[in-house]
């Protein structure tokens, strides 16, 4: 179905912000064949130069909470503030053939529609992790493309959340008043992620448990480690809606607090030293992914790992020498 | 030095509970030579029917808040309930030599002597993740040498937290009250970790504090996600103080805490789950390990490693050629 076409065709396009152009080479780099991922690697080395300029925001939540919602004001907000805004988000369920897409539209209806925001859903993936197995190049390619905000959305309740949070200069979690039940599904450990806590619908008769809860999250952050970076994580709290009239409550402090951030860290220098150990991390997980995939996909290594694990599980074989039979089967083996 | 016997040597002595054997079967499966751990490799097989029989609780915390005095005190009391008690210590700091041994035995002074107490340091050890790279076995060496209740200490600055939460059937987590200084140094996402939290050094002065602290943090705990298991964690106040006279203030209530979360989770299964969750992950990190080993220890690897990360970190080269570039050096690529 896909035309293929030279590098110069992909690095010329995105660089001239074309967003066509810019859909196509994501397209390409998520693509698992070898012939689209060298052309979509070409590309992104040719645009290396033009990336790490743009402010990127993690945005998580359990579902319920309002991301679409908060996203569409907060995204509008930003546009009506001169910035360009790309909105990558990463859907667990969806699947490879970009079903989503037109769900994202709908579900970001005013959004979609903006000529300065630019939305694209990622797939799945399959790579350990689970998710956004080409969010990082997306992020590059969109920057190139000349925008200087990107946010990345996700779920608040798999693996996702520590793989985006590996990502971005910005993590901020979307919670509910009186949660308990919306706490239910969220992944312990992802608090001690954020770099902010916003409460939603912190409007009409919610709006008093809002700011209770607000008042009570705030206090439990100070409870914990500090994050290195002399920044403490704040809480507040917001109503994305209306999102027709004027600027919705509280949406102006979240992006005036995230400057705020960037600021800090860009004076004192763990922005920078934050992306360097993700590029770090990076590289390092892909080289583990790569190994475990070179091992894994040598003929039978599947079966008898399945065998092992259940034995392992069932308690009958110590991991150690499950591990030893495993490797005794293969060719690389010393 | 050390004399090589057979496995039946120490598979005997473990058994029958003697402590000079199970010290040198520990040793054994901590060497790095191939011919010792294919012998520990087997005395562990042979024994493996007698193990699994233990409490097996995590105790960590920054320096300065009390471990040693607080396992002293807990020890002890366990002791006097007839418990058998083996306490393996996880040191970061310590150097294979096991020089953290006349260390150790000197900073538990009571506990040593007691004969229904076993200590022993685990040495740092070199491997991803950084600590306690045999700490499994030798749980499973002390639970068939017929001890009951097994504690592994850890210093809450680092990696080893979360390979001893691992391990673990509960991971308790000792904090000073006042916080601020003590939290500098801990590591964010281990307070979420914990299956409760104790607050030490609630005695004369600081026992306002202290107690002022405990209700802070508990409600703080209850603005996490769920455990998953049923399991709420509580936050305790005790003193160690003194280990002298009495049962020390609050020693009890975390002992019948653990049979509590015990019970808990024996009948809703949780606790069968969560060590089958342990020994599939075991096997994973293994298996991971032993494959980056054996594609790392081939010639030229580290170096060229090393230029990769640095040109990664630099900015000038993506992970995904670094990793082409690496993985094409090496004999078992396709």
């Amino acid at each position: 179905m896909r035309q293929r076409l030279p590098a110069q065709h992909y690095i010329d396009g995105i660089l001239a912000g074309d967003r066509l152009v810019l859909s196509q080479s994501i397209t390409l780099v998520e693509s698992r064949r070898i012939d689209d991922q060298d052309i979509a690697q070409q590309a992104l080395e040719a645009v290396l130069p033009q990336t790490g300029n743009s402010i990127r925001i993690g945005i998580t939540g359990v579902p319920g909470v309002g991301k679409s919602t908060f996203i569409e004001a907060f995204g509008t907000y930003l546009t009506q503030q001169s910035h360009r805004l790309a909105v990558l988000t990463v859907d667990p369920t969806s699947q490879r053939s970009g079903g989503s897409l037109l769900g994202d539209k709908t579900r970001m209806e005013t959004l979609s529609m903006n000529p300065n925001a630019y939305i694209r859903p990622s797939p799945a993936g399959d790579s350990l992790g689970g998710v956004a197995h080409r969010t990082r190049e997306t992020i590059l390619f969109c920057e190139a493309a000349g925008f200087d905000t990107i946010l990345v959305e996700t779920v608040g309740v798999g693996q996702s959340e520590t793989v985006v949070h590996g990502m971005v200069d910005f993590f901020l979690l979307l919670m509910l008043a009186g949660a308990g039940d919306e706490l239910q599904g969220m992944k312990r450990g992802i608090m001690e992620l954020a770099d902010a806590l916003v409460i939603t619908k912190a409007d009409g008769d919610n709006k008093e448990a809002a700011n209770r809860a607000r008042v009570e999250y705030q206090n439990a952050l100070h409870l914990f480690p500090p994050t290195g970076t002399g920044w403490f994580p704040p809480v507040l709290t917001c109503s994305a809606l209306p999102i027709q009239s004027a600027t919705p409550v509280g949406i102006t402090d979240v992006w005036e607090m995230i400057a705020e951030h960037q600021r800090l860290t860009t004076q004192n220098g763990t922005r920078v030293h934050r992306r360097q150990e993700q590029q770090l991390t990076w590289f390092r997980s892909l080289l583990r992914q790569r190994l475990e995939g070179r091992f894994f996909d040598q003929p039978g290594i599947r079966e008898q790992l399945t065998q092992l694990e259940n034995q392992v599980l069932s308690g009958t074989l110590l991991p150690s020498p499950a591990v030893d039979r495993l490797l005794k089967q293969s060719p690389g083996s010393t």
